[in-house]
């Protein structure tokens, strides 16, 4: 939760002078997006978002971010879609930082996903593979694969830190994975953080998602992957095989994976779980105590590690 | 900002279930409110505020504040009305913590108020003075001119490290407030609190008050100078006299205040700082570094303090 820039009164009219959006009605702050200051604006055309650009995300990704969400409500799909100034122009400034008004999507996250949220988590996900087909603006997955051994050298003393001997081991994994790292599967436009938060729910059924500020190209299955990691792992980690089961039919339901595919899952498996460990080591070790934002635990990903080390065929179904 | 309490899909549904207001679709935490956690919640009946009573609040008290808010609102003042469950309570449980679903007030607070703001917000005041009346519950304030006294006995050590020699121009301070605190004032309920942030407009006019936890009954008179502190000061320092002036009109085009009540206002308004800088510089000595809510500047009320002392005829009209 964060709300790091404050906006005045005066600086939203100013902003809303460029919009056909009538008057400002109201702006609440809202505890929600780490990276960015996310404010539930309400003007006489209706409510939206206004988010504001804080940290991480690098101001030359926005066109991508903001382009995609375009083509994909275009398309249908259910999203915040950036809604355009008089000009046409969808990145905006306030206060001198990047921003963007966005449509307000309704749906609730769920905490504890059961198994039939996992399916309908796996059907919008294929869901939006098949909406962000055409796009064409690109953008490389910089924290895919092949940053993961240069992220571990300046994070190696934070490893062992957190866990004696852990180092060894990950330095292990990284080889395995560099070895085994699919090559050739069908790349298109990822979500790459499709995590119970980022999606949306009304009455059981999927209702839209958000966040797309770590959407990259990369291998479609690598995005199930992400998920299977986040939705299918009880609070005791253990993984729900019935779950994970569920969200890879809930995915084929719309968009058929392929043999090779489904043969992949165990390693991008094993292989998203490492990209979380990695950032979530990064932050733990980079938030001062007291911090406003408590970093999220490393070790949740390590022991999510640890089970796909030791169960390698886990993720077949 | 602050939202101390995580309220789960479930637990949501459960408060709900007690509700005419359908399924929950949407809920987001937002960063508003010191004392509690506040929530906006979209249901399929509409929009809604959903507070959890955290600190400061006492359980004791919340009958008057929310009883209050239905009163006012029932004689069409613009506030935040709770809504009754299906039995009529409004003062419900959520996480084993007090909570109330209360309807949304649209509006912006103004960050630098003017002129006319400030006439606005006395018109708006005196409105909710008028609402009031009738109202059959009471609560004392409990930071009143009584309490001050004591407050400052355990304050001693942190004045004098604000800024040294404060101690005994408090001292002084308070031995003259004592003196001459006005009894017999027009009494009634008052909001105690009627801050800029607390106040919301549309369009440049008055279009609600929100935060009446610090609502109680004492002289009415005390509100208005309460609101001069808090809306016609500058940001160097200085009275703004104009703007003085305009709010004790605003209030007057609604409820006239009578002779004694004008010649009160200076030592009210010398009070009402007291009582700011009392509880900030409580609160600063309270709060550990690096909490998540940075409290605010116990100075900005030692100036003010400041002014009032040095010109006492200042808030004559």
């Amino acid at each position: 939760m964060a709300v790091y820039t404050d906006i005045t009164d005066e600086e939203l009219s100013g902003l809303l002078a460029d919009f056909d959006l009538g008057a400002p009605l109201s702006l609440k702050g809202v505890a929600e997006g780490v990276e960015n200051s996310n404010f539930l604006l309400e003007t006489e055309a209706g409510r939206y978002f206004l988010t504001v650009y804080e940290r991480r995300v690098r101001p030359q990704d926005l066109p991508f971010f903001l382009e995609l969400l375009r083509w994909i409500a275009g398309r249908g799909y259910p999203s915040a879609t950036p809604i355009p100034d008089r000009e046409g122009r969808i990145l905006k400034t306030v206060r001198g930082k990047p921003c963007a008004i966005v449509s307000f999507l309704s749906g609730l996250a769920v905490r504890r996903p059961n198994a039939a949220h996992c399916r309908e988590a796996g059907a919008g996900l294929a869901q939006l593979h098949l909406a962000a087909e055409g796009f064409a603006m690109s953008r490389a997955n910089d924290l895919g694969q092949a940053a993961w051994a240069p992220m571990f050298a300046e994070l190696t003393e934070a490893a062992e830190n957190l866990k004696p001997g852990l180092a060894a081991t990950i330095s292990s994994d990284l080889e395995l994975l560099a070895d085994q790292w699919p090559k050739g599967l069908p790349e298109g436009v990822i979500h790459a953080d499709f995590f119970p938060d980022n999606v949306f729910f009304k009455q059981g059924k999927f209702a839209g998602a958000i966040d797309f500020y770590f959407a990259c190209v990369d291998a479609l299955a690598y995005d199930v992957a992400v998920a299977l990691n986040a939705w299918c792992f009880e609070a005791d980690g253990s993984f729900n095989i019935t779950s994970a089961r569920q969200l890879v039919a809930g995915y084929e339901g719309v968009r058929k994976l392929s043999d090779d595919e489904r043969a992949a899952l165990p390693i991008l498996a094993h292989g998203a779980a490492m990209r979380f460990f990695l950032t979530r080591l990064h932050d733990w070790g980079a938030t001062p105590a007291g911090a406003l934002v408590r970093p999220k635990d490393p070790l949740e990903y390590e022991r999510k590690l640890a089970v796909h080390r030791s169960a390698p065929d886990l993720v077949l179904f």
